[in-house]
């Protein structure tokens, strides 16, 4: 099993249009393109998903891959309600919680989790347009949960992006980013607190 | 196996900047959103993505699905000669496989597939941008093998474009639709020939 301890799990949930795919698109080519690793990113979309909720998996390992589904996450990042409540079961003892302030609710978590809030929606607002709101979002994992190097994470996000929103999308991910190393460096990242 | 006989299963494959994963994640949303089925969507990237290569798998069915990996497909999509190359053995007897007549030089194939060929890739660059080759393409499996209904993947490929650019998708989405249609009435689709 010493593959899978190199495994890199990540879910990233929100509903359609928040660019949930391209998110894990972006990872998944960071990892690869840029870091000369493994990555799969799997989609479900399932009759559930009239309702606008979708979710993407990444994997990202030194080695191949055999079992592209992500059973037990590292990383749940959350940009919707529903899919914090349906995935909230499939984060690790021990994992990383990141979700959108503005779009999420929480509960009592694991206590062996940290985790991380973030205004990406209101951020991506301010800056003119909350369809950013996910590479918001990106810049700031690029600082708690850097799953691939955070200049890959930068670097596959422009090129991912269309030509004339670079600019604006370098903008957001610093955003995001100085938000999580703001967070970092002033210990103010949580840890879970017990159901209730 | 009941379950599995419904499934349809599809990899497409091209290189980096085509549109590939965005082709794959057309499809799945089409099967669910408007059809109400079940899709995957997986992405395999790895250190030979380096070169370019990419590909997407979806797995479209009626029942969930428990394994989203493609060992054998039903339809291959090749828009790069090594996506043609390195997934060809993946494509099951009975098969129908289509190529961009501008990107893959084709050998021997197995006689019991059907085969297609479009000149994507020309036909996008006449209407001013070869960018929309896999758009052209997705019009084109609308008519000779519709995966999901051709008016699901119409709408799909239609919310899924930058809005700006949804007339000229149109176009090309129309322009792959009746190169595949004129191809199925004049009776001109292939059939597999012998590997030399």
């Amino acid at each position: 099993m010493a593959a899978k301890k190199k495994e890199t799990r990540v879910i990233i949930t929100g509903f359609g249009g928040q660019g949930i795919v391209l998110t894990g698109n972006i990872l998944g080519q960071a990892a690869t393109l840029h870091d000369g690793l493994h990555a799969t990113m799997t989609q479900n979309y399932g009759p559930e998903a009239r309702g606008g909720s979708c979710s993407s998996q990444v994997i990202i390992s030194g080695a191949e891959i055999p079992y592209p589904y992500v059973e037990q996450a590292d990383l749940l990042v959350c940009m919707s309600q529903e899919g914090y409540t349906k995935n909230l079961s499939a984060l690790a003892p021990g994992g990383v919680l990141v979700w959108d302030t503005n779009l999420v609710k929480t509960g009592g978590h694991d206590p062996s989790w940290r985790t991380f809030d973030l205004p990406a929606t209101a951020i991506a607002e301010e800056m003119g347009n909350k369809m950013m709101a996910n590479i918001v979002m990106l810049g700031f994992l690029s600082a708690v949960f850097p799953a691939a190097s955070p200049e890959a994470m930068r670097e596959a996000m422009l090129a991912a992006v269309p030509p004339r929103t670079k600019d604006k999308n370098a903008l957001a991910f610093e955003r995001g980013r100085e938000r999580g190393q703001g967070l970092l460096e002033s210990g103010r990242a949580g840890q879970g607190r017990r159901r209730s």
